[in-house]
């Protein structure tokens, strides 16, 4: 019951913030003269806004996959994952820098580093289980923990950002390019699961 | 378990973008002494809010009716439903442009092919639910799939919003009518649901 | 299953928009010599957060008071709920205009005109339920919906609600003292509701 | 049922608002020469969210610990608990408050007052179930009460607050050092929780 209630109320922050994101996007007040003017102006906003919205999503797949494994929850694993919300619904923040200021090296500095700490607290959570495998779910221990959130994945996933981070400020364009890559080798990943079977109550 | 909670996520996900809608209704700061002048420009905005409200209702009873025939959740359908919610978040975007530019053609643009690929995203899941009979739920299959989601409404929905997004330029009030007859047509046709047992835990 | 969907999408809309209402209550940029001044100027902001907040919490109650006695949902249900959380959903505008200029009474008129009408969806959804005993769940009819929503206090709720709009023009005092009476009585009645057995999973 | 379906609808208050925290750190519209000192700037709203984040995070951890101990809910407890959701959906005011004046007394007194009075509620909340054990859940009775939510933490951590809002005026740094120690104290608590055994459906 307490396990599946921290399901759901993290579930919901993650809906929260997927869709506070739209809330960015807003024009500003003027005459509709310059509509399509302003509207062209707002692309930026849109792709960050489309962006920020996939890396959630994953989180919110990954962070399912993870409690997919957990059959108890004790006080650290409890405030990991508030820390974690924290980081996840604190992404809106760069998510509005991005959008605004696309050209400049700051907001993806920020933004990387964001993404960087969500991946850490993932990390330590994973690595605080890896030595508590009475916290697992009957049929889950080390093995499918470490088959779940392989290293080479982890390690590809923030070098990238790393590398967006550091490449900021002398070759904008690469770092985003090394972000929508990460992006979307990740999304290759997961369309590869498995299908799910439907249990439960 | 996983299908449910994937189920619910997108739950969430619908009623804060059905109820992020009326923050857009905002009147601008000011003396009182135009209120009720504010208050009658604010209309469109009311009715944008109104339409979107209505349209996201439809989705969410849409979403949920094809969620009952499906049992497993694979990779392809977790992504396909995090697009659809994409871009269902994204409707208070348009909305907001709908209300505050009623009398322009691109906010009907927008907004039409939003809704043109709402509809494009759950096409997407059908037909790929359609060949893969193995992930419906039992006494679920092609059959009750196809007369859920018959082809001729799909047509006339799609065209409906298609024709009011060619129309937009030359004849906005036109588009409007469609839009609204569209709507109306859908939600007779949800009035005629047959009851829903209560079944579950 | 159906029907706790339903609801728990309604509790969801419920909880955004009960949460939503602070988001109203900002302090104007200024410099920090007029803080106090300002804080004193969002007083009226707090007041309409704090009675909107008891009125949706009512509805909240009444609504999962209803839905325990409703067995089978239909499509009228369905869209008379998806207007109910319509209605629901728009009241933080009309609380905004209150807020803002608690002493016009345009505000005064609107909010309550928004309160009649989500009662007379209730209002609807109880008449169409009276008719259709079948939707009903075990071991409820017509008898506990009336005595769950009796007719006197339905009149009465209704009538302190129009009698504050008659007078908003008139006498804005004693409409705030009709709807303050109004929500103290709902509450008074609430208060001494018979505790509920945790039933169910 | 209706006790868990309380429960959930606490937890979807608890969610929204700790998620709408990061709407109040925004950037002021500018020219992006001064990002970097607008993003210094903005410091404060940043440590206020972390600071209302991990507070509210407490709240959820509390509630939830107590509703454990509750098997029935009556109308008193209904109310209390809509209190309590009033005031913890209320805490994104007084953190935009300090986080836009940091350097003010008065937002530091409304901060702290407003923490004393949802500790109040939650106080009310015990006192009267402590009088009431047929509320209480099998198993638990006033002691494992007691347990949970002992006096002398009661009492230190709103001394704690209390101090914080005296001492706003005078010293100021002294009230964030309270606050911040308060706040520390309460997480290494919880951080020592024994793990929750995974039961229900």
């Amino acid at each position: 019951m307490t396990k599946n209630r921290l399901e759901a109320c993290s579930d919901g922050v993650f809906a929260i913030v997927i869709t506070l994101l739209v809330l960015d996007i807003k024009l500003p007040e003027g005459n509709s003269a310059g509509l399509s003017h302003a509207l062209l102006e707002s692309l930026p906003r849109i792709a960050a806004y489309v962006m920020s919205f996939a890396i959630i999503g994953l989180y919110w797949i990954s962070h399912h996959r993870s409690f997919e494994m957990i059959a108890k929850v004790d006080g650290a694993i409890l405030w990991l994952n508030l820390l974690l919300l924290l980081l996840v619904s604190f992404i809106p923040f760069p998510t509005a820098l991005l959008g605004r200021y696309p050209n400049e090296a700051l907001p993806i500095v920020i933004y990387g580093l964001t993404l960087i700490a969500c991946n850490a607290v993932g990390l330590g959570m994973m690595a605080y289980l890896l030595r508590r495998p009475h916290l697992m779910a009957h049929g889950h221990g080390r093995d499918s923990l470490r088959r779940q959130f392989p290293v080479h994945l982890i390690v590809m996933v923030n070098s990238g950002y790393l590398l967006a981070v550091l490449l900021a400020r002398v070759a904008p364009l690469a770092s985003y390019l090394l972000l929508a890559l990460t992006l979307v080798a990740l999304i290759a990943r997961i369309v590869k699961f498995e299908p799910w079977e439907e249990t439960g109550p």
